[in-house]
């Protein structure tokens, strides 16, 4: 049998906290889906007890976020990488970062949950909010199915679909206001699921921040800031 | 004179990058700061000009983010840094995404503003919005300056006062919720305030997060995430 080198001993080894890095952040990605998707029926059902479940996981989420964050640390200060392996791990801490925020956000939206369950369900806005949360969802997975594979390309056409839930909640948001003044005994209850489409938005928004860091982890280019017409 | 030694240069040049770093930090936090006071005055005069050029001195600030994030992982993969060193360029790249964030949340207020001069001032609000303002100025200044000294202890005590903030925040919702029950045709024009409150609160936050990354940089302890009462 071959001896193993000292060398190829580090550079395994350094692999296997990279992968282990990715299967981490991939593990963190599954739970806030989980968490949005709790949430969003917590909501639809004003199901207070499913609405406090959520805000309990969240601190699983957050536990989460500062062991890989912590393991980026190390893994820097120990390995010194360059290059791709320094891009990727600064990639998975702003990640991770942002699937904290977007576990955040759905926390929002479970206590929205039990706002409604404490005044009464709303009289409108849940067609809206399950439509825009689709949008979300459907977002939030194709961008960590593009981290899975460090699919840049995949990351930008996801990035580009962030579009459509802006325009799906600018346009929610305006009739749920006209609704108001037509019944101002409903404001309250309305209020509640506008804040959580906002929550929805943002969590549209963060979903593409991780698309961001893909192309950047992939590409070495940082593509923040820069218009999306812009990009090729 | 005595000749300085290439190691002893090294350091030098390295202690002048993380100066550099400090420095572009703290311009880049002046910057937002003037944002943030003129998305308010434009917001209580309904001024758009004045909101206009809050969302072109944006850009500024996006390409300020970019360059001292670029800067933070090129002094990463050249000087290889351990401990304190790593700590304060991580430290500095996550402050100056949140000081990014900062400058959105007040282009948000811009456009409130921009939405207010085309339809009219909102009847109530504006002194709800200035003294929330006033809490949130304080905190991000406290917080830049606790970051220029590297002060942890500044840090703690400027990340206790967003408490009240978010006290303030949700008191001011609650009345302008009713008022808008009582006033139905002013909804449209109360929601921009309201989105403005909203935006406020989240400044807030991003300043508690940077007092977060002055106390991991100066303790090594990453306090995210932990209840305040349980941090001594």
């Amino acid at each position: 049998m071959e001896k193993v080198s000292l060398d190829q001993h580090i550079s395994r080894q350094f692999n296997a906290d990279l992968e282990h890095l990715k299967s981490q952040t991939l593990a963190m990605g599954g739970m806030v889906e989980k968490q949005l998707h709790d949430a969003m029926m917590a909501l639809e059902n004003a199901d207070s007890e499913l609405a406090m479940q959520v805000l309990e996981a969240e601190k699983k989420i957050d536990e989460m976020e500062l062991i890989i964050d912590d393991a980026c640390t190390t893994t820097i200060a120990r390995r010194q990488p360059a290059a791709t392996d320094l891009r990727m791990i600064l990639a998975v801490s702003r990640s991770v970062r942002d699937l904290e925020r977007i576990g955040d956000e759905a926390q929002r939206i479970a206590k929205m949950a039990i706002g409604l369950s404490e005044e009464g369900l709303s009289p409108r806005g849940y067609v809206e909010a399950r439509h825009i949360a689709n949008g979300v969802r459907e977002t939030l997975r194709d961008c960590l199915d593009a981290f899975s594979r460090f699919d840049a390309r995949a990351a930008r056409e996801t990035m580009a679909k962030d579009k459509q839930i802006d325009l799906d909640y600018r346009s929610a948001v305006r009739e749920l206001v006209t609704y108001m003044m037509e019944d101002p005994r409903s404001i309250s209850r309305v209020m509640n699921v506008l804040w959580a489409l906002r929550a929805l938005e943002r969590i549209g928004d963060h979903a593409k921040n991780i698309c961001e860091h893909i192309v950047f982890l992939v590409e070495g280019k940082d593509i923040r800031h820069i218009h999306p017409d812009a990009q090729d």
